[in-house]
């Protein structure tokens, strides 16, 4: 299933849930490259070579790595800084970079405007995974096992990079499908931001007239369903930030159906109601057959 | 823990996902009674019948069967006809009688204006216990296992009444919470009945944008927070209609509060966006950790 040759070393910088998660699965199928590991808090990074999981207790220099991936899997607005931090270490003019970041556009437009060479070899990458729990202390060799892996290849990227970082998510056990940055950011703003924007909004709106009593009689459901409101703050404002328009326009539909059902429930419709539910379970039902 | 005596006699009235679960509960504890069921669906009592859920294949009289618990286990705007049909059944003067349904004020309206003696003898419940998956065939012996059910005593209400039910529940092995019916109403419309309205109204807006796309890169967790739109139409129409202004009202709380954050996304002020997601993942996991 791989042709490509894996890579002889591997940089994975932020070592959260997603980098973290990263690293233990290299560990637990001895991914034959040297993994190393960066983060701009020491601890972390000394934790993670106290496990085992880099090879690297501290980080100056990237000379002498020729064939390397360097992977960031920092939060969206914390990009920057990161890549000026890499570039400091002087990577190879051979490294190729890729990223686990939730949105597109605004990485590509700033590697654009960064460096045409690394804008060249970075192939934007999203593992679809993630947990409300964060950090590296939560992080999981299985996160990715049976899970998607969205590639977007912009128009400079060469198609041996697109293969050779779509083979490494394969080997982390995901399967891979293809959206451009424009795609992909406004299908998410539906799938994912969307329903992180409802489930914060969802659960300050009980807390305000319930308050501890929220959870009193909810017997699990309403945890289940809104589990992703106690999802990493740091990285969602800065998905809400990042992708803005696209969400703002994804409210603006939810706010649309909402007030439909809203009003049909005002109107005490029940034939108008009950034709909603059912389509919509309709469509949701056989929508899932197809996966 | 149990110090009432159990019922001779259980008739279960409806048997769908609440019904049949509690008949295979009953048969795997064994339970002391004898266990009746009725359905309008003559199909489905012969089908329990037939699995040896109840002892009887047809139903035209209560006669003989005086120590008996009647439980009503349909939609709620069902009920009133369901009852009118246990009553043409002659139960005895001293049943007593319970439900499953999932609002309480119009319930108990109509049992006002229907009988006193039944009304008197009448402890309301609410099993807090479901799945988006409905009927007999997806009914199962642990749907109510470590779960609460709320009983919504009234006035007229007799405690030997309420100890029996009570009971009856924590056989089933659920713990008990009191609510008052006006109580039980207001904070299911927040906590239960609201989720199933966004839920359903993020479906359609999804599949309005997306079609059959929606689940295609979703990887699992647009799954699990969409699963309960798939519930059963009936059933949640008639809680969309009998529990109208108390929905109506939570609904318009959390327009209010997503209006809150989507005014803070589209001025894009990080701190203010980090402040909301701190305070609600904050208020989130400390109000679970009481629990």
């Amino acid at each position: 299933m791989n042709n490509s040759e894996g890579f002889k070393n591997v940089l994975i910088v932020g070592l959260g849930l997603i980098g973290g998660s990263i690293a233990k699965r290299l560990k637990e199928i001895s991914y034959p490259g040297d993994v190393y590991g960066f983060d701009r808090d020491l601890e972390i990074l000394q934790s993670a070579y106290s496990d085992s999981l880099i090879k690297n207790d501290s980080i100056n220099s990237l000379e002498g790595l020729e064939d390397i991936l360097i992977l960031f899997c920092t939060p969206v607005l914390s990009f920057n800084e990161a890549l000026e931090s890499v570039i400091s270490l002087q990577p190879s003019e051979k490294a190729v970079f890729t990223d686990t970041l939730s949105t597109k556009t605004q990485i590509l437009e700033l590697l654009i405007s960064e460096s045409e060479s690394i804008k060249n070899r970075f192939v934007l990458s999203h593992p679809i995974a993630g947990s409300e729990r964060s950090g590296l202390e939560n992080s999981k060799e299985s996160l990715f096992v049976d899970r998607i892996t969205v590639i977007s290849p912009h128009e400079t990227n060469e198609n041996h990079h697109i293969d050779r970082v779509s083979d490494f998510w394969r080997e982390l056990g995901s399967s891979i499908k293809i959206l451009s940055c424009k795609e992909h950011d406004s299908i998410f703003a539906k799938t994912s931001h969307l329903p992180h924007v409802i489930s914060y909004a969802l659960m300050q709106s009980l807390f305000g007239k319930l308050h501890e009593k929220t959870f009193e009689f909810s017997g699990g459901s309403l945890e289940d369903y809104t589990r992703i409101a106690s999802s990493d703050p740091i990285m969602w404002k800065d998905i809400f930030i990042s992708n803005n328009e696209n969400i703002l326009k994804s409210i603006e539909d939810f706010e649309l159906s909402l007030k439909e059902l809203k009003d049909l429930i005002k109107q005490q419709d029940e034939e108008a109601i009950l034709k909603f539910l059912q389509d919509t379970k309709t469509l949701r039902d056989n929508s899932l057959e197809n996966y």
